[in-house]
């Protein structure tokens, strides 16, 4: 039950030769990531997570996250970025659409994330909704002084210590710096359990950390099959894989080759909703890595058939300058039959008897088609279910390719120097402590737009 | 207390003479669109929906509404593209995240929607959370044969039918055509309640009729107040307006000077979640417009300051091809001051006191300035507050706007050829009848694929 790549889609759309040299460098630059002599090699700790991850450390995870999950009606699970949105898109993927989860026997708190924005009324109006609720909290920084979660945690911290007394360190859960920081220094200081992360690990690459593990445990998924996933693929790209083997390097060639024959838009689409936060998680995943020195490509997300009658038409018909990676899921967890109708007003009685995943890979099919004839280069992942296991693949996947991708692109995939300008900016005009002189400039060049 | 548009961001990106040369042609689109001469004029009606809606509809409008309101536990908007994105829009930006209304008062049912996409899991756990609950469905669709919603109509149909026996039809209303189609002929046959959009008016630009009103009247919003915010943009933007008096036509022209100096990719962004949806209205509303003849901006959106942590790099630092149009409001619902702490370990006792839309105001504007220096042009829609007058008016603002700026691009803003050639792939896959012979080629193309 493996996740399958397919770039038959993308053969008319490039130069074959270029596709070809490519996928050499794919090779050599798979190796390099694996043997650590490429650039930003000091952030290369997530390659090895899958597979090496430290048996007690999974024991206390899912400890922790059964306590929370007996003790809370609530938990908010604090973060932004890297420790936001891989845990929101494996909770989102994996979940049910109109309940909190699939497992009917096990207490299953509802899951609130928190600090990944400033939106005020948003603070408020949880606050409220926390009224008679036992509320926890996992607070997911390496530094503990990001502006976003650190004002989202003081405020939420403040409230379990008020409302929850001498129990509220039983509350919270602290996953950061191994050693240093903010947070760390308070969790020691007020006794809360902690996780680390790894130095060697960014953010966009954490998922297989307990910053998004903790939340996933909490939300009553099985973090060892999806670890289980994601060690198979790692297994699959090796440092002597052949490209033919290695779907990672397979991905990160084809759309190489597409960006490099004037592809600069991808488009990843889904064509069910549960998939929504992978795309978003997926575009901080290469749009950061890659979209750097003025080049990159631009990452977008559609969710199919919705956005067929939305973006559908740029995408047929507007400039060609964008492909798209399609992820299709095989089989539903429900089948459900459109049913017959004596009086067929509606014309569907031809669909009478089908199952509704059935057209909607009709649908998917129908689109690849039409698509490349709009001139839209395909590439497609297919994933045999929702599931852990699965999305544990897709999600290393991803990330190998992503490496990869940095590599051919000849950029440092591990940085993010760019994320910094709006911090400074922010700092100086809201009169942070060493930022004062900065701040007084830019005030008057507001004035003046 | 109007939305305002500023456009001194884009300065340092467009040529001046280029500009003025726009703003000219922005006055004369305006006009051909005020007078119906310019392309797809039988596609106008939307243009003065706000100051023309008949009293006697609006009326019944709300009374529908409110039984639906009163008899109900749950509410399925079933609708698509146009027929779903408005009303999605306008009901997340002006409700509360963690409750259904901020009327306390009033009873307000569960607004589900559906038929926006083929996921079979999503209709199953939806017939399965129904249970118990006293379920009606407003079905949006012009000719009522729509696959996506077509097949969710027809089951959400057939379990009110199966549950509420006789009362039924009091639980269904259709919003369509006037006299054609399979739900105006199935509407007429049962005795639901209905309404009508105009011929003249598509699905991308039907906010202001039943199709957009009528699901946000269930969902309590004040309907009126939404009309009269776009009657006073339509007033703003008469066929005489003057450029400078015309917000519509300065955001024409400038997106459209920033488009031909090589700006592809137009990112809309908010500071607040709840104006997610708004942007996804607004990709169908530009991308579906726009996106034709191998031309046109491509249309993404953000949620900051969220992804800053995510697209911020990329828009930091990558391919110089984008810009922003960044929507801001002015004054929150509330207030929620951060905490001073004794101890500060978190380091942001320099905030104490600030209140939380205060920093977020201080992000938007660092972020501003962060971007202009990285080669990213700025344009600025700021928002009093987040409320039905102020929503109606950017909603009304984007439209206009969107009608000359097609013009200023050359192409009829008010067809979407495109979006067909995924469909008749779709119905040939699926053997609907008439579509045989096409489906046996498309069958052989995908086995090579």
């Amino acid at each position: 039950m493996n996740i399958r790549l397919n770039i038959a889609g993308t053969q008319s759309f490039v130069d074959r030769a270029m596709l070809n040299e490519l996928s050499e460098k794919a090779v050599i630059a798979n190796r390099a990531l694996c043997e650590g002599t490429g650039k930003g090699s000091d952030f290369l700790g997530w390659l090895t997570l899958p597979s090496t991850l430290d048996k007690t450390e999974l024991l206390k995870l899912n400890e922790v996250g059964q306590r929370l999950r007996a003790n809370s009606d609530v938990v908010v699970a604090i973060g932004i970025g890297g420790s936001y949105l891989g845990a929101r898109a494996v909770k989102e993927a994996l979940s049910p659409f109109f309940k909190r989860s699939y497992n009917a026997d096990a207490p299953c708190p509802e899951l609130i994330f928190a600090g990944h924005h400033l939106d005020g009324d948003y603070l408020c109006e949880m606050l409220e909704h926390f009224d008679g609720k036992r509320v926890s909290c996992i607070v997911v920084s390496k530094s503990g002084t990001t502006t976003e979660p650190a004002v989202a945690f003081r405020i939420v911290k403040r409230y379990i210590e008020s409302h929850s007394g001498d129990d509220a360190k039983h509350r919270i859960v602290a996953v950061t710096d191994a050693e240093r920081g903010a947070l760390r220094s308070m969790a020691a200081r007020e006794g809360f359990d902690t996780f680390a992360i790894p130095d060697n690990v960014g953010g966009r690459f954490s998922l297989f950390t307990p910053a998004g593990l903790l939340p996933l445990a909490v939300a009553g998924l099985n973090v060892e099959e999806l670890l289980r996933g994601a060690a198979d693929v790692e297994k699959l790209s090796t440092p002597d894989a052949a490209f033919e083997q290695n779907i990672c390097a397979q991905y990160a060639a084809a759309r190489n080759a597409l960006y490099k024959s004037g592809k600069k838009i991808e488009i990843l689409a889904n064509y069910n909703p549960r998939l929504h936060f992978v795309a978003e998680w997926w575009k901080q995943l290469f749009g950061e890595s890659e979209g750097k020195e003025n080049k990159g490509i631009f990452p977008a997300g559609v969710d199919f058939t919705s956005d067929l009658h939305s973006l559908g038409q740029y995408i047929q018909e507007g400039e060609r300058t964008l492909f798209e990676t399609v992820l299709s899921v095989d089989k539903q967890r429900r089948t459900l039959e459109i049913p017959a109708d004596d009086k067929d007003l509606d014309s569907l009685n031809y669909l009478a008897g089908k199952r509704i995943d059935e057209v909607n890979r009709q649908a998917a099919e129908g689109t690849l088609l039409a698509h490349i004839d709009g001139g839209v280069p395909n590439i497609r992942v297919e994933i045999p279910e929702l599931n852990e296991y699965c999305i544990g693949q897709l999600v290393y996947f991803f990330e190998k390719s992503c490496g990869i991708s940095g590599y051919l692109l000849d950029v440092n995939p591990f940085d993010q120097p760019g994320v910094e300008a709006y911090k400074r900016n922010m700092f100086a005009l809201l009169g942070k402590p060493g930022f004062e002189a900065e701040g007084a400039k830019l005030k008057n060049r507001l004035a003046a737009l």
